[in-house]
């Protein structure tokens, strides 16, 4: 399973909106065939294992089959991976954790367990849903897996007093954000950074052949055609303002203007923005922002998980990190788990998660099938 | 040198003021002795370790001792170790680190040399000058080693905006912060806190036989003498007010009052108070103040090493960790260098270390015997 993890992490930004998925097949002690989800239309992981066990002549009858998600029993883009492994009929399937997609919810165990094939499941779990938590978030509460990418000083400081954040942590960490942007469906960002630092928001350091989308939270309407982000692909622009001249001269920079107010048609209704792009199929999203959207997020509880990079430096008097409702009480404060704690250069990067939300996706891929899916 | 310096760091909170040593005998592969420095006036842990063997009908005589510092070469409290060594006459005496006490400072070395023992120096330096930072920054520089504990929020506040600042770290972060307390000498605070929160300031959670000096700044001499942390031990209070009205009520509490006034007569002098610390013997000092003094400090060039806890929780707009003078610049900004970081409890532990001041040290370990020394 291990292995097959690692296949499954190798493809991290291709696959998507498709979960990430790796499949092992061993007989005897040995690896007969392997393989890992393709860009969408291309096989799942199983389909590429089954045909590379076929091409080095290998029979999957009897054997045990590693797969890091359950086999899907619907026919999406491609035929349900369950005819296959039932055709292929292999002892023993193990898989890391259960699909909540409605179609497919335990019926892919059901069907590999009615043509007499062994099921093991949750071995390598957390594992394999930390891979997949936006699909997971997506299909099991409708909104994508969101985290909050944050740069400060050991004392949480993002700017001097006079603006100046460019550089608070080093290039390592720099490099090390963009593996999360490129990983992400969705680069997120307010009209205070695009203001102040004119960001190209797209995905540098890394190699990717699918660069995530971006976007800009801009309540009233106001960014410049000229922005730098606009750099021909396509940019969502939520706004509480409709203003149909300027949409259409955005439509010009392929700019995308989704109008999603609140009820006081001020701002932008955060949470129907999460909603919007679950309904879009974007799994992952990047926030890249000020303290003020980081802040508003927060609040709106849309953010799942904080990726922090701090620098060994102390600011003192300067901007913070996050706009937060002041507190009267630190029992009301909003609590994370640290989840990873890592050296990135001559920076640390702590990630903390939201354990609610992490409990809510563990416990959708256990239940699979309890609802009541059908085979 | 490992199992040495694990002797070294078991006796972390006893040797005070003389270093942490470590020492074992190997023969043939077999450890023959083994000992570490006894609190002050006991024997050593050359000799610890010479007396063990002894004990066991051993014969040092041509085995191999390994030392966690370079054996003293001086009547102390104790006879010179190298004498006890010269005299069981080992082929081979290897050290971790020199000893820059002026009156050690290679002669030790030299005098090993001299009776033919083969002498090797550097082994698991590091981690013994980690153990003896303090030691060996009030040999080389006439100061303390200085640290800061700190505890905030992972966007570094320290307090709500209503000063509610207990706790934002969880239990298992503050015993740890206790075995940070009683391995130092002195546990030094601000008025700041002893208005806000009338500390204690001794060392509970962890057990030593050697509870550390308290220390308060107090500019205006205006504590009270019914402060908490008035316990009968010593207490001292540096001040820039000699004020002997006040001083005489304070001595009945035990305290001890010193008068290190600035250039102006109004704040206390910081640079000369740790030179005053360095004078009398104190070798570690753990810092636990306010935003106020912990800026002072670090402005003063006082702090060697910052010992952060971060909570996985958000604050927003509280009060920040230190008040530091404005920066223009991010290049102006005070660099530290991150040398651990540990989970602890829900929470994680930085220590970040100025790497000028460790690299200082760790010259003036290297350097031993270079300016002359005598044997």
């Amino acid at each position: 399973m291990r292995h097959a993890l690692a296949l499954a992490r190798a493809v991290l930004y291709t696959t998507s909106p498709n979960p990430r998925v790796g499949c092992v097949i061993v007989r005897d002690g040995r690896v007969i065939g392997e393989g890992a989800t393709q860009p969408p239309g291309g096989p799942h992981a199983e389909v590429m294992a089954l045909r590379a066990a076929a091409a080095a002549g290998e029979t999957v009858a009897g054997a045990t089959v590693y797969v890091t998600l359950e086999p899907c029993s619907h026919h999406g883009r491609t035929p349900p991976c369950v005819d296959a492994l039932v055709a292929a009929a292999p002892a023993r399937v193990v898989v890391a954790m259960g699909d909540p997609n409605p179609r497919v919810n335990g019926a892919g165990y059901a069907r590999l367990r009615a043509a007499g094939i062994e099921v093991c499941t949750g071995v390598g779990e957390a594992e394999a849903l930390e891979l997949n938590a936006g699909f997971v978030a997506r299909m099991s509460r409708g909104t994508p897996w969101a985290w909050m990418k944050m740069a400060a000083s050991l004392d949480g400081r993002s700017a001097l007093h006079n603006g100046i954040s460019q550089w608070i942590t080093g290039d390592a960490a720099r490099a090390d954000g963009h593996h999360w942007r490129a990983r992400a469906d969705l680069v997120l960002t307010g009209m205070g950074t695009v203001t102040k630092d004119d960001p190209l928001l797209n995905v540098r350091a890394v190699e990717t052949a699918r660069p995530p989308r971006k976007a800009v939270v801009d309540a009233t309407l106001s960014i410049s055609p000229q922005a730098r982000l606009f750099d021909g692909t396509e940019v969502l622009i939520f706004t509480a303002a409709p203003a149909p001249g300027r949409a259409a001269a955005l439509a010009d920079r392929n700019a995308r203007v989704i109008a999603l107010p609140d009820a006081r048609g001020e701002r932008v209704d955060l949470a129907a923005m999460m909603r919007w792009l679950g309904q879009n199929e974007f799994n992952e999203v990047h926030v890249e922002a000020g303290a003020g959207l980081s802040g508003a997020l927060l609040t709106a509880g849309c953010i799942d998980e904080l990726l922090v990079y701090l620098a060994p430096v102390l600011l003192g008097d300067a901007a913070g990190m996050v706009r937060l409702p002041l507190l009267e009480h630190l029992e009301a404060a909003r609590r994370y788990v640290f989840t990873d704690m890592t050296r990135v250069g001559a920076d640390v990067r702590l990630r903390a998660t939201s354990d609610a939300h992490w409990q809510q996706l563990l416990a959708s891929v256990r239940g699979v099938g309890q609802a009541g899916a059908q085979p």
